[in-house]
């Protein structure tokens, strides 16, 4: 596996492209928090992934600069959520790329990510 | 152990006091990414164990809204990274943290997050 | 004209829908800041105005809470820059803005901002 | 004037050292919006306005890469209020800037700011 830390959360890439990519998460009780929800750090490692994956697509690396979200929605325990990266700028040093998190089952967005990235 | 989701990741609570709290983690193998570097989403979810922890220490529960990182610095395997969540507003409905991710060695900082919540 | 501000900077509103909005500005010389570059402030206002239109589209005045943008190119002084707002999700008591900001003669994208209000 | 744009919004430079600046701006009724509270285009102008001085202040000409802005507490027309922009963190290429704005008389924090640059 060559992302440990995709492993040890359970997160699956679906789908990579030039500029895009797609991860998933069922939620299990090991990413939960204290109010028996989903923490905010496993929806936020499912997004990442996804801007990762796409931002790095290209072949060059590309460092995390700035990420932000917003948390819409809950997720039940057992739903599988779904990161869909895309990428909407990019010049020779940096590039943005805008994540949307949907449920798997009805499509539901429960947060919306953007990233930037720069290329050394 | 209360919060299944920082126990997965090896997250610690340090310090819990009102409004405020720091939480720490050291960067093992299996939070690196296929860069082999710690991955966004553990330093954010480091970053995120504090601000819920302080969020939610006057009582009534916090969800929350927005959050938003700057990547500053790359940290070592090995490391020990320490986040202290402050409280920077309070209204009845609504509150501001800001996180700071330190090295704890030498204090360098390697993240800055902000965070908002909602009390419903 | 019901909006000072807008009408200080030279903000129009070009389109009002149910939860969308887009607004114009034209890059003057009272515009520029000391890089002789147009103002970050200037196209905030741009895209801040199109997201407080399309969030106070449904009646329900709506507060500001958060928001963020990436700049992603320089725009020359005499272009129109358009802001476009999206409503992408809304719950009774909060709701979320994508605006892009292109230009009006090729519609490349200057900047991507993204807002979340309150109903109080 | 150098800076056409504060010129026209009536923001002064008070303050400005190495990596740190503070601005003004008094809440006029051509700052407000449809509301008749001062509109957020305004608050953010001001604050952009310290973090663009401080982050300019080392010489280098740097180009805004990313912001954001939690909006806190309503402010008054009449209120004079002040940003202040700190620099929390600077590499040769990126450097990050925190401002945070308050009422001139009695120090409340109405909103806070992040922003980072680049130095091409």
């Amino acid at each position: 596996e060559s992302d440990p830390y995709c492993a040890t959360l359970g997160i699956d890439l679906r789908e990579l492209g030039a500029g895009s990519a797609t991860t998933a998460l069922t939620v299990t009780d090991d990413l939960l928090n204290f109010h028996g929800t989903p923490h905010g750090g496993a929806l936020y490692s499912l997004a990442d992934a996804a801007f990762a994956a796409a931002s790095n697509s290209h072949g060059d690396p590309a460092v995390a600069l700035e990420t932000n979200v917003s948390y819409l929605a809950a997720v039940d325990v057992g739903a599988t959520v779904l990161a869909t990266a895309t990428e909407t700028h990019r010049t020779r040093r940096t590039a943005e790329y805008e994540v949307v998190l949907t449920t798997e089952t009805d499509g539901e967005r429960v947060a919306t990510f953007r990233g930037r990235v720069y290329r050394p």
